[in-house]
């Protein structure tokens, strides 16, 4: 290797979104190939506002596999890395980058080793599924790299290796993870029920909700679920097939009013089994419980859905708005109810899609300060400063793209973080 | 009536209970019956420190029914007061008063009107079940008024009709409802599994849990829960029946363990049918979150359930330790979690059998801020000071009683409130 024609450095740099599901992923069937008790349909949420970005690279100087995350460098020992770098690996193809002069064959890769860097633009730990964003757009980035053939389903089969809901970060728009039935999970993998181009007018807030509160994690969670709920097996077989149906139905005709009663009333049951769970498990608090009654009121006074409200693994609030002039006037509720403490600015408290903010009225802190009572509240007096942390103003989003060299967050030359 | 010999007052006055569901009540399939969609199993809390003394009289001056509650009147228009007092008064028999030299036959019951007046010593708007005990006293004291023969199985069945969980207040110890078969009901009703000495180790910690939330009446409740629910049916059918006989067994041989277990697990079972029914229900708020995750370290790191917990149609924590060694550490625990304000006195903070505090070497508000932190608890600079309004310690305890003449409610020669 200490050959100069062999210090070549190849890389390959994707952005990938993270997605939130409106039918619940909750249990597996198999724990070590990531195999769920149903199927799962989600909204991919835009990249510009949340995405991760993952530089891949390889090089004959490279002596291990390395991987660094938002800068820091992290093992990639565990089951879930190794299992879809062996199975990216498995299928690379020969590479022949006349430009750069470099010939990689499919046996070259087996010996190969490769260094990763992945940048979340949103706070890793705000339990925004920054681990379905970063597996899809690790397995999209190795698949370009190493010139894998497989199409986007293929790729979801392996990215859901990594993290079950990484395999629908693989779509823009809804996409739908289909259980499937084989043993070894070939056939457990995400298609696209339709692009972010269908139901353009929906608009996403997310309220990112303060938590004193160490949550359980998923993957720990949905095994205690699986182990002790006596509801989930009921939920899984007899609830959720017809509610895929009837979501795919209602996501085909953009019938909202069916979109949200099954987004809100399937996340109500996702925390449900979390509840009967020995021991129980709470995801949510009293704020994203506040929030669900703003919206649930404010539902029945129109007579007719206007916001639908799903929440993951955690306390934040995912609010998915009929349209832009609905979000507008739900970001005016929410901030009079949530505002921010006194010192914290306008441009940190709500992020994403500013111009939702114009359209309501509010360019400065003062005007959250004069917003008019929801109607929707018994007490205008009783208001919670501080209980959601910023909100994010977001839409359905595209899928996984290639980004242009001036992305690399790797340098070029060395293939160490730049 | 102007008849002097007409002036007479015939009164009864009783005391009743009130009881904690273990395997909960949560559903009905008769609306107007009150017939639920499951068997129950309560624990009956001494009437020491939480019960209903009700007043009942007769005259033959009275000229409608009316009630007092708390020294209010209050009206006793609707159904459920008068399911409550049809099926007595078609129950009354011949009344021979002797000493007084009063004497009612069968058929003058049809005429008579009765005044009533009931008592809780116990705050009436805390969620503690004072409808429970309300009930059962009502029916109990006009049923000894009215010279009725049935046994109390038969008169839960009727206390059933003003509040459902009442019938299981016939009791002390532990009681089942029976759901029944029967259309009309008549084979819905409470028996007894083991009277207050059988287990008289437990000790009953409740937590009054300061809220901010109006809560859903558990009567509107249960009927969402019913229409929209699809887990409730399961739960109704395939979970109960054996949790049930589980319990019953727990019960009988005194197996704290399994009846911890069974406790904790259908509290939470409940509370997410609650959660699964739209619109969402939710009793329980964060304090109730931060006891449930409490009381669950503590059972872990034991390797054996040292406290069982429930929670009723509010945030409030009923607790059940295995003996009063336990119930001292755990009045310790919660009492280093949350504090009572400033301002409180500890004779107002913990209430009932205020000899757990002695046991727990709590004398002053000033023990309190010098309790060690328990090893449950991660931070324990962080407590959750007024978040716990106020303690009652308690046992399970006996069934109704009739009380003597100095304890009547009402004017015994006015048979208006005193």
């Amino acid at each position: 290797m200490a050959d100069e024609s062999q210090k070549w450095v190849l890389m390959v740099t994707a952005q990938t979104p993270t997605n939130i599901a409106v039918i619940k992923y909750w249990g597996k069937r198999d724990e070590k190939l990531i195999l769920p008790v149903n199927d799962s349909i989600s909204v991919t949420l835009d990249p510009a506002h949340l995405c991760t970005t993952t530089t891949v690279s390889v090089s004959p100087t490279f002596d291990q596999d390395r991987m660094w995350l938002n800068g820091e460098e992290i093992s990639i020992s565990g089951g879930r890395f190794q299992s879809c770098l062996r199975e990216i690996r498995s299928r690379a193809t020969d590479v022949d980058d006349k430009e750069k002069g470099i010939k990689i064959t499919k046996k070259d890769w087996e010996k190969l080793h490769v260094h990763i860097s992945s940048y979340n633009n949103f706070p890793t730990a705000a339990g925004l599924a920054s681990s379905a964003a970063g597996f899809a757009c690790l397995v999209f980035a190795l698949g370009k790299l190493m010139n894998v053939k497989e199409d986007h389903s293929q790729l979801s089969a392996i990215a859901r290796q990594g993290s079950g809901s990484a395999c629908r970060s693989l779509y823009g728009g809804f996409a739908k993870w289909i259980m499937g039935k084989d043993d070894k999970g070939t056939d457990s993998l995400a298609v696209q029920l339709a692009d972010e181009k269908h139901w353009d007018e929906l608009v996403i807030v997310i309220a990112v909700v303060s938590s004193r509160q160490k949550e359980t994690s998923s993957t720990t969670g949905m095994r205690d679920t699986v182990e002790t709920s006596l509801l989930l097996q009921h939920r899984a077989k007899e609830v959720v097939p017809k509610r895929i149906l009837k979501m795919e139905e209602a996501i085909k005709n953009r019938d909202f009013a069916s979109f949200a009663q099954l987004t809100s009333t399937d996340s109500n049951q996702f925390h449900a089994v979390c509840l009967d769970t020995c021991p129980p498990i709470f995801y949510m608090n009293d704020t994203s419980h506040r929030i669900i009654s703003l919206v649930e009121k404010w539902n029945r006074t129109e007579g007719t859905p206007q916001v639908a409200y799903t929440f993951d693994a955690g306390p934040n609030a995912v609010l998915i708005a009929r349209n832009r002039k609905t979000a507008a006037l739900l970001i005016q509720k929410l901030l009079f109810c949530f505002p921010p403490n006194s010192d914290a600015d306008l441009n940190s408290f709500v992020l994403g899609d500013k111009s939702i903010l114009k359209d309501a009225g509010v360019e400065s802190p003062e005007d959250i300060e004069t917003l008019p009572p929801p109607p929707e509240i018994k007490d205008p007096s009783q208001k919670f400063r501080g209980d959601v942390s910023y909100f994010i103003c977001t839409r359905p989003g595209r899928g996984p793209v290639v980004l242009s060299d001036e992305s690399h967050l790797l340098n070029p030359e060395t293939g160490l973080p730049k």
